[in-house]
């Protein structure tokens, strides 16, 4: 029997996850994950305001989040020193970016991207008939100039960063972001991914008031924050462009829980400030444990450290499968450069030491296999 | 500056809320209020295993949702009755609007609607820019035949039916239902949205083995079940046209404590059926409230009841404006012919007390400034 047709757009597109979850992985395997370091959560946790927030708050699930989110813009707004006008409150960075897409890329527009970044993002771009334009990473930095240099040679409508990069946890000091910014055609939307911006050292990320409207920037309460369950995100931008989002967004994508954690989580500064410690002691952690195997870390602005395994991407990726074997959920870059490195998150002694105990089998295992 | 620029489409369109929240109705008038009774929420709210299990989980939400929503998939496939392939998760009712006309509308085609029915519908339709047709209302009925002959005539890639319907809370039986699934052309995706359908009597839901695959069912969590905060629906229907929401959606839209409190909410069938007879009884006193001061309701399957204010639509405006003064929130048909009605939601008895305290007042006064 017929059936109605996609458009021609959704009809060219596979079905897809772009990360599969550990949950996904224990289903297939059996094996329970007993270390869940690979999504670059943070299981140090939310503040425990936030905890006692959410447990006082469960009666109240009945009513609406206010599609306005005029509390957290509020709050977000404060914090950031902008005018609630200036940003817009979404379903975590991705439903930002499924959003932020869809206003300004028409099918066929081209988008510049590294090769290795953000799959999310490349998804959307497809998603709504972009064209991604990728340029390679150097010396496991996205590339500043080459991506500008792509970005004139094919009039490209919107061009995205992360800062501190993800999955290489590499950065660039706000100076350099800024010379890009100056230099980015005032046409071409410079989407900056800043969700690991809280762990980042001083002097990464750039003012805000840079004085171009052709700059969207993406923070999360997913990382230092210890909120991926939540789902929330936010822009920053000129008020014309997050006026935008209201043309087009789900008004009432982001639950009330999520929309009352996130605003005590940013009330609890000290809070963060202590996790951000915690999250610095565990990358340094890492980096110990690689180096006891023989193996370096790169040096991380983030929440993670790629470790890198010193061969090919087919060894690290054996590396990866036999911590998974081991109960130790971790991912990798999978781009050829970046594809020597697995990718290790910051967590709580506990996780550490299982990934400290399981890492020289797994190497020793991914060897014998070569 | 030069700025970037919209696509054609999202540049065409108004920034807007689809409805105005309490909570902004609170802001701009200062007073508080008191009732809230006009956005279908269900202030019976949802079962107490739910609220136990949203407080005992708030530790959790350091980590992702599973962006397979695999669980609840499960869950909501058993209950229903069909395979968790048959099933898509998003963020409400509205979050799968916007998902499936990108899924199945490009520029320019049609789309079949009733003149009144759920704007937020309307809005993902423009969003992506699709034309809309209306069709009045008849006897304060969605007009099935008239639907009917107006897909035909403009060859419509999608029609929307509520059955219940809201604003005006009444039905079609099964069977009407069923005839309409039939004379539908194969290639017209018909969006059959059952948020109402826990509260309508046996008969109104067409069984879901209609052996149609152009049908899409939508279901939520935010009526009968009390979780209207949590941003939680489900669509049922063919594998193919489900698995193309996998295409396009924010696999991580529909945070961890909103997948775990729809799960339970669902397992709780009890509560369910003592909160579906506390909306009867709250429908029948908002029957009699209004009869009480001279006006009639309109007969609903739904957890709302709408009251013909009788006369013409800017009295029934200054109703619901007089009741808003009185700290009374409630909602009201706009189209014509329709607009005559306010838009009362079932409550609590304390709510109905003070409805039915604010209504003669409100009358009286909207009576006196026509």
């Amino acid at each position: 029997m017929a059936k109605p047709n996609f458009t021609p757009i959704v009809a060219a597109l596979p079905q897809t996850v772009p990360f599969v979850g550990p949950e996904a992985l224990q289903r297939r395997s059996g094996i329970t994950m007993r270390a869940r370091i690979g999504a670059n959560e943070s299981g140090f946790g939310p503040s425990p305001a936030v905890k006692a927030a959410i447990a006082e708050a469960a009666g109240d699930v009945w009513k609406y989040p206010d599609p306005d989110v005029f509390d957290l813009r509020a709050t977000v707004a404060a914090h950031v020193g902008v005018t609630a006008g200036e940003i817009s409150i979404g379903e975590g960075i991705d439903g930002l970016m499924s959003v932020l897409v869809r206003m300004f890329i028409s099918p066929g527009e081209i988008v510049v991207t590294s090769a290795g970044a953000y799959p999310t993002f490349n998804y959307h771009v497809v998603g709504y008939g972009g064209q991604l334009r990728f340029v390679p990473y150097k010396d496991d930095h996205e590339h500043l100039e080459a991506l500008l240099d792509e970005v004139r040679r094919t009039n490209a409508r919107m061009v995205y960063l992360a800062n501190p990069d993800n999955p290489m946890g590499t950065w660039w000091p706000a100076e350099a972001v800024n010379a890009f910014i100056a230099a980015l055609p005032e046409s071409c939307l410079f989407v900056l991914d800043e969700a690991y911006g809280e762990t980042a050292p001083a002097g990464t990320l750039p003012p805000l008031d840079a004085g171009r409207p052709n700059v969207l920037r993406l923070r999360t309460f997913s990382k230092a924050y210890g909120l991926a369950g939540i789902r929330c995100g936010y822009a920053i931008g000129d008020a014309d462009l997050i006026g935008g989002f209201d043309r087009v967004r789900n008004h009432f994508g982001v639950s009330r829980l999520s929309q009352l954690a996130a605003g005590i989580a940013l009330e609890d500064q000290a809070y963060l400030d202590q996790a951000v410690a915690s999250i610095h002691r565990a990358n340094d952690r890492i980096a110990a444990i690689a180096a006891d195997n023989g193996l370096s870390a790169i040096p991380t602005a983030t929440n993670f450290v790629a470790v890198d395994c010193g061969r090919d991407g087919a060894y690290a990726l054996r590396v990866l499968e036999e911590l998974g074997q081991l109960g130790i959920f971790v991912r990798k870059p999978m781009a050829p450069g970046l594809d020597r490195c697995i990718r290790v998150s910051a967590a709580p002694d506990r996780e550490m030491d299982l990934f400290a105990e399981a890492l020289p089998t797994a190497l020793r295992k991914a060897h014998g296999a070569g």
